[in-house]
């Protein structure tokens, strides 16, 4: 894919490309069950705000390094160590106000870091297995599918360290999976869940057969390939218009539909599309 | 039903009174697997503002003709020769944004015809069977109850012909379905899924056992006909309700109902239903 | 449990507190199916908001005394005596917009008692068995997490005695259950649903095995002395948090999140959550 | 201006084109001071729904025939023989519930008619001279400009004949004059107001000198002339944009604008307009 | 007035009714100007309730006792020895967390209290004179309606003790006042400002000629008298219609205007009203 | 203010701290009377994301460099030759699907430097002067408090060079001034408007007496001196509470508005802004 703008260098996110137009992305501390550490999160933005203008990118697998875990969560011993909860010297110093503000500046940085996944314009799908506790949790729900291998556990982790989960979860997950009552008891209970209980009640939408990664990833494959071949122009439109939708009302969805495919209707991919489906030939898109 | 303010006149939507007070509305274009045209959604607006306010009407079913299909969905063909989607040497002339002006414009009209379905103040069940492409999905998620045949083929098409839906399936199916990832899933991949899938994701909420059209309209006729029995007053009052709290917040919810039943409570529904329960006789209530 | 703030008085809502900082609360008038009158839903109001503020409560269970029902819903006999909707000489004389400023004054009341048990700050469980009609559902929905026994019997009751349902259920209901189709269904229709299916659409999250009231009560305290034996600070903030961001957009609640959490990581329990998972000993926390 | 799709046949509300691409509305009973009654609003929705695509229209004054009014608001006496309003042997039999619903269904249909004022894609700008009473108001705050000769007399009138403004005003004049306190004194107490006092808070942004109706038409002629003058894309892009982020969050404004003017930057009128700038020619601009 | 609901008791909350139909409350500590202690703001919460409901009540005049302020705002000296904001012993043992909970409840509680005035159904005039500083502007901003007297003195005093104001100014005066650039000037700066600004700004709608309290409790009285005259149906529907549109989209308001009318619209008020205009004689209306 | 963390490298934002706390941006482009190219508008984000949390920025002052203007606007030559809305051949090969794409990326990239601004947490005065044109009223209505000078003329000047206001104006301006007859007139028209005017309205809040920009740049350093001077805690808070109530409801402001308080009251400031008021000493606040 030599016509790729080049991509920002990162140490813990592994950017490869297995198949055309198909960016796979890996969260790449097995060691520490990728456990994330500041510097890791901070890794976010530049490649997601790269995958979401590259041509040559059309869908994109997001999964953990190593045969342990999506993620363990967030490296609390690091955080505990470097961090705005650490006992710091110089903190302690501040007032209730002034502690308060520098936590809430380091919170909204944490949150946008996380948030640029969601913010990305390609379909994002994850795979996922082994553990996904913590902020796995809060990274996996800004990715718009959920699969995962069927030895998978989760945990809304948070309140088992003493707070309420700040990165995401709790605003993302109400909106993803509907069924009230359980929202409440995994937040609440912080307790583990497995992959069939996910699947049941909405929060993925596959599992594997087999266990292990390989078969989740080799799924993720199987569904970026066959989106990555659709008109990139129908894809993301449909991905920009269910986000804007979704906690608006039909009439604000419906209007903003109106404008954005007035623009987007002026493509050559439906010809190519339909003319494709007459000949059956696979359809060649422009890039976008 | 004598006392029926006339209908309007209607080519490709069929109505019939099966049952006093249930309205039968059939998709009526089987040779094309009921494939839509202009013409034929300009019809629903007429004619689903008057069952609106008909007082012969408590309960509508919504079916497709024939035995193949709900509706196969747009009719591209014709959509490809008499549309803003079609090549058309007078479009040539405009710039990009006269284009997307008309374009607008087209798709304003286009979704207001199919909005006019949800606006009816009547119960809609939409009785589903065999395919339900593209526009069929856009219809359905307007309808207040889907079920559907065993052997049902639904798909968000639209991707599959280079475009992001635009009718309404956007905004409307994460109100009703709500697993995040699958609705993401079927609306990126245009993948088809069947019957026993949209009951387990509460995209349907009854599916029928043996297969075939006839199993499915029974069905809704029963529950149109239980629905259809009860105070109009009561009925109505909790669609509209429904629909006005759904995606606003508890608290405007509330109030709205406070309001709304502040005149309903003044009928003389309530003590009919009450006394028909002692009495065990069936209630009969007053036009609505 | 000494150091208990005096509970408010109720005659009809018994308050017990089987374990440490567990409360039990029940509906208390089991030789009516603990059927509701004024003076009964009037009670909530004092009793949840003690509960909300008393630091020796973490986690709160609501059942129904007898073995036949959490609740039938309202005493339709008594309202129809001595309430806004029996025929009342000194109602005739009003106006029609007199009779409704009436009416909504009286349900703006009834709705701010049944509310109060959703501004509870501290987690809800709601131990559902035998009927569960009417109002039941309404408070039901209040709660944080439901769950029954095998046996309930559920019904969105109201339109069967000529009105909508007007104290919650249709402002909750959508947001708790992620199927549109099976929403409208069951508020349309009034049909009653057992612990099965309230357990495939989401409406409860767990379902006992075996019947009867005493399996799900044991089960709503184990999940209570769980939820009771983690920090207040993140369970309460857990709760604040979904509860606030559940129908707003995911910009607002990761902001309300931050300056939430700015304050709350200021105390003492994520040490104390952090030590005492080294030192595998049950962390103890201050009061809240 | 021969190219004109023709427009609806209008009885009381009289179009003419006093210059190129400018219309001027003119509310035609002035034997009655142009007071409305239902065939007149009636004629609202065909008409601006036709001006709202004409390509030939860039411009629309709204005005009231004759030397006394804009419009002394709605006919009172006409009000009072034969509406809903009127006491009427047939509603006498319909409970509190079904009279409610009746009435509801009018209002709805009322205020349809005066907002597809508000919808029309093009400017508008109302000169108002003489009483501009009760519906008066209400057409008036659907237009984007107002201007007012020096003798016009307003009135939030409704609650002098014994209701709450219904049609509008209250929801739109909070929207267009943020003075809180003036808006709920001149509804609260139905006082007239003079022109002085309407530019002083804002609700006019012009006011004749020398009073009478001559004047304020001028001067709305000179403000159609010059907006009729520009880009139309430019204009009516303007317009809809202001429209929608007028009470949404800044956020969804600026998305909104982005996407709108992603396709409407494809126009050739910026060309246009910059070269007619460089060489002090009047630009022309394509139809729209 | 012999029919009146007996009043709560109040010691610091004068009610009287100096004319039918008119209450006139005095905030009522003149020996300290008016400043507020808590058992003082938690008299609102039981007298306007309970005014909200008087039947014998129309308009409300709120002013403040002795010649020299509305009110000075919050006893300093008061809250900084018996206050969550005095340096308290048993809460030095509070973590940052508990005494944020403590803190937020006590915020929310005293909120609630202003917050009350606001809910209150019946119109509301402030008569302000003299000092009207920080609480005073949280005070007034809830009425309907502001006047004052030339020799006002007002300030947003909150940030001169070093915190942000919290009991409603930052939250409603930007919705009553037009000017942004103003509101953020006078909040930020803590600066005073006179009757002559205020009106200009649109923050009172009337100020006297001549100075002192007298000149405007006398006009207070006048328009409270001119609008207990009214429709009580039509002048509380008005207020009501006003409060919910305020900040919600016109189409909601449209929406909530036509459901609270056709309730409202069943009154004799209209014909009583109408009929008065005919006979030129003062209408009488039944109470509400 | 050696303490300062080193600002970013500007070459046409000049920063300078006239006096203690108060920071100076200037737009320094005089030769092109501040016209904007991207390089320019680019420096916005980095910048003001410093000033927002330097804790030796209390109040900035945002002004133009040289007499004649604040900013002539976009730099409509530089934008024609080197940028999306330029004649470029590559472009040419784009459908325009694909050009709406690049179109809504590069507003989405602008919107996001001006909008960065209006994120900086510290107060932003715009002291203005001389040509206020275009891009200079969205920069101004994304600060806090806008004055002129006497001889300011302003216009929203986008629809004469063809397009819509997209950079913010057009979703800010109906929130700063509430007109809406004056806004749309503005914005449709493009017309000129003077500092009396725009005092008028109450887009600005002060007027200078004498013209010229020394004026101007006095009095905002006087107010900056001011705001400077006061708790920052209070002053940062204020803002923070406004801008978050500005367009949400009043219970969501006034709740935001309680957790936000239950940290920041935790400072130390609100003693110290008592004791100098009693002791009559200037306060001395730690820094924030």
């Amino acid at each position: 894919m030599a016509d790729h703008p080049a991509p920002p260098p990162c140490k813990y996110l592994n950017l490869t490309y297995p198949l055309p137009f198909v960016a796979h992305v890996e969260i790449n501390r097995p060691e520490k069950m990728n456990a994330f550490k500041q510097e890791m999160w901070q890794e976010f933005p530049p490649l997601f705000s790269h995958l979401s203008t590259s041509p040559s990118t059309r869908a994109i697998i997001l999964s953990g390094a190593g045969p342990k875990a999506f993620t363990a969560g967030l490296d609390v011993q690091e955080a505990s160590q470097d961090s705005p909860l650490s006992p710091n010297p110089s903190h302690s110093a501040l007032d209730g106000a002034r502690t308060a503000t520098t936590l809430r500046r380091h919170i909204d940085a944490f949150q946008a870091c996380i948030t640029s996944i969601e913010k990305c314009e390609k379909p994002i799908v994850a795979a996922i297995h082994g553990w996904c506790l913590g902020l796995g949790i809060d990274i996996s729900v800004c990715c718009d599918v959920r699969i995962c291998a069927k030895d998978t556990r989760f945990s809304v982790k948070e309140v088992d360290i003493g707070l309420a989960a700040d990165i995401g979860t709790l605003s993302r997950l109400p909106k993803v999976v509907r069924s009230g009552s359980w929202v409440k008891d995994v937040c609440l209970s912080a307790r583990l869940f497995g992959a069939e209980e996910a699947e049941k009640v909405g929060f993925v939408s596959w599992v594997g057969s087999i266990g292990g990664k390989e078969e989740v990833v080799k799924e993720a494959l199987r569904w970026a390939e066959l989106v990555a071949g659709k008109s990139p122009v129908a894809v993301q439109g449909t991905k920009e218009i269910l986000n804007w939708s979704w906690n608006r009302s039909v009439e604000d969805g419906l209007r903003y539909t109106g404008v954005w495919n007035s623009a987007m209707l002026q493509s050559e991919d439906t010809k190519e599309a339909m003319m494709s489906g007459i000949s059956k030939k696979k359809p060649k898109f422009a890039k976008l």
